[in-house]
């Protein structure tokens, strides 16, 4: 991460506040800019594929917004959100398996406002977050932007480990630290593409509660698997422990910025005065469009469309990956948006990058997904956006440059050229890589 | 303000942030609930007209932000905002006078976002805001929810008093606190309706540049005026020393949820990196949406639409309360939502709320617009959403509410009921109301 602090070029150097020193540039911001040139594949990016929707029946939706509920539409609304999208909703976590009320839900600007109005309701400066090692970049800035700090938990091919788990906790009290959030994507994590079995959620579960922890259960994925449904959300058996943050993001589009949160009605209750603070109230134009999109369009069945497009473009990474990269490791995600790869002994993702532009390929590298300078020998491939061909030709391109960069390092070294290692047994993972 | 703490019957009370403490349900908003009952005349919320809008223009809007810019609209955007959209605010900030570029500008989920964006850039716990006395409830709501203190400076017919913000800040000075804004709406000020003349924009930017003191201009209301458009934005005259913030919400719809902040660049670079921590980007939807209207519809005659709208709603308000409450005093605006009536000595317009619920009127009590406890004596009226007839009723039944507790104070006080006093010259409140 790049630290962006005031200097003496800005008078209001001395004026921000001391969290301010704490906000800083994600790489992956910085590649946004340099991979959307249209040459470059971009396995970088987490964008869904929004070409994929059924552009009649959005742009009726809207439409209808004004036409149809322009006086509510374009007002004012409440702070939680509709009643009406809120009823909406738990149809939506129904399939997770999560029962709840209307009155539990709170919509937000994306569930990204939903982490931040978490994080201001919950984190003081010192504050510890508990995330997995990796995680989503832009939950690491905001936890920092409050002041606090993320202690990883270490993640296996099986997602967090509840042992580590144990140990991280047992640490973290022995040193006096206040521990505030468990923060976990048990659903085809971002960026490993991991999925925690029903046991592990629930002993984990277990472990949050034994230790008065409250759990941030972040879920943007889950109904985008390929092959059979995950397990059930956490929220769907733990109600007084949970936070659930559900999206509307990668299930219709990310442009609408609609999210929501599922709390325990004193933190619902704060919650929405903090949503008022922020923004008065989410936006009733776009809640209204998701209505109308929902109440007329086959949204499950669009869902199933969204599977599809992606499942082929994982088995496009996987099949490059197998073909072009044979020695090394990477994981296997069953749904979602990302594949991790491991990359050989003495290679560095970040690194690596600028030659990875220069060869018209992108990737995130794995520090963006660490607080603790973690995740160098690794990398975040996203299969979400460009096609399958253009997937397989990143691949190869990232191959040409992993092979240059083992030349360069067995020069470098003076030991001859490095080649890739031999292949492991299925190309996953092994145990305890976080 | 009442004050929502955790409580015995929340297992995460002692988990809170100190600043969740300090977050409390405004008034205004308990009265949303009550005042939106249809056999009650609201004078208390601050709702733009928006079935004054023009329907097939504002769906044709959004129906192209679908078939014409789909996959961008849908997609994720800048942190920033569209450079189309920026380069439009241009033209809209250019009607009062403000030249800037469009790498000045950031586009927020409504300026109130920006709001709080600039408070969690710039305020630590224990630091100070002034403010205009009474103030934007939901812009103070915002600067406690960081912990900082208000600190209200005093008011004339022609808005903030120069020697009385000297006076404050030299108050502030000697008491050694840390002065981080100077939050000002000049036109048309909300609550109060009153206008700064230009000598005194220029005499309190000199002021503040004196004192290194950051202003935050928030200008929601400025084109909306009545007969001559008031003085240009302080932002015109002075770029390193003000961050101004603009909105859609008043002159489009606020359901759109789609204001802006233009910024020195230090610190719009920094109110980028807090936009994509609270929300990755603004809803690319809204902003394609408002780009297509502003591009296809004549948005300044829309503007001229509101201001026939609203003039004649507030001459409806001001005939009212000449009418009905001829004794008391009151601001006489000359754009924007708002009248700020004083109530006669010894009344009490928060005590007198319920009674007026009861008689089926409501408005907003002063006090809501002071973080101090100031302004029992006030109520805002807002003439902005009812119909002119429905203003008129309401004045008449608040006219009975008034009488009616004068007659219970002249009981209570056992001197024989109380009358209206005799008109003040010209119904307009005398100076230094603060």
């Amino acid at each position: 991460m790049t630290e962006v602090r005031g200097n003496n070029l800005d008078p209001w150097y001395s004026h921000y506040a001391q969290r301010t020193a704490g906000l800083s540039a994600s790489e992956v911001r910085a590649l946004f800019a340099v991979a959307s040139r249209p040459e470059v594949v971009s396995l970088a990016g987490g964008m869904p594929y929004v070409s994929a929707l059924p552009e009649e029946l959005v742009a009726g939706a809207a439409e209808r917004a004004v036409r149809k509920h322009g006086p509510v539409a374009l007002q004012y609304g409440s702070g939680q959100g509709t009643p009406r999208l809120r009823e909406q909703i738990l149809e939506v976590m129904a399939l997770e398996g999560i029962r709840a009320s209307a009155d539990d839900v709170v919509v937000t600007t994306g569930s990204q406002h939903a982490l931040e109005l978490m994080s201001k309701l919950f984190l003081d400066p010192g504050d510890v977050v508990i995330a997995e090692g990796p995680s989503y970049v832009t939950a690491l800035t905001v936890f920092r932007s409050f002041q606090a700090e993320v202690a990883h938990t270490a993640m296996d091919e099986h997602g967090m480990v509840p042992q580590a788990l144990r140990d991280t906790i047992a640490r973290l009290r022995e040193e006096g630290r206040s521990i505030k959030l468990l923060y976990t994507i048990p659903s085809f994590q971002n960026p490993m593409g991991v999925t925690m079995p029903w046991e592990r959620r629930m002993e984990v579960l277990e472990i949050a509660r034994e230790n008065g922890i409250l759990v941030l259960e972040d879920n943007p994925y889950g109904l985008l698997y390929f092959d059979q449904a995950p397990p059930q959300a956490m929220r769907s058996i733990e109600e007084a422990g949970v936070v659930y943050l559900g999206t509307f993001s990668k299930t219709l589009a990310p442009g609408l910025r609609v999210g929501w949160a599922v709390a325990p009605h004193a933190i619902r209750e704060k919650l929405v005065l903090a949503n008022e603070a922020a923004v008065l109230s989410p936006s009733s134009f776009a809640q209204t469009l998701i209505s109308e999109y929902l109440s007329t369009a086959d949204w499950r069945g669009q869902i199933d469309t969204f599977r599809g497009v992606y499942r082929e473009r994982r088995d496009a990474m996987l099949g490059a990956l197998a073909e072009h990269l044979p020695g090394l490791s990477w994981t296997v995600p069953a749904g979602g948006f990302y594949v991790w790869l491991r990359l050989p002994a003495g290679l560095d993702a970040k690194a690596m990058l600028p030659r990875a532009v220069k060869e018209l390929v992108a990737y995130t590298p794995g520090t963006a997904f660490y607080a603790d300078g973690g995740g160098r020998d690794a990398m975040r491939l996203s299969f979400c956006y460009p096609e399958p061909d253009f997937i397989r030709e990143g691949i190869r391109r990232l191959a040409n440059v992993v092979s240059g960069e083992l030349t360069l390092l067995g020069e470098f070294t003076k030991t001859g050229p490095l080649t890739l290692p031999a292949p492991a047994p299925d190309g996953v993972l092994p145990p305890s890589i976080g």
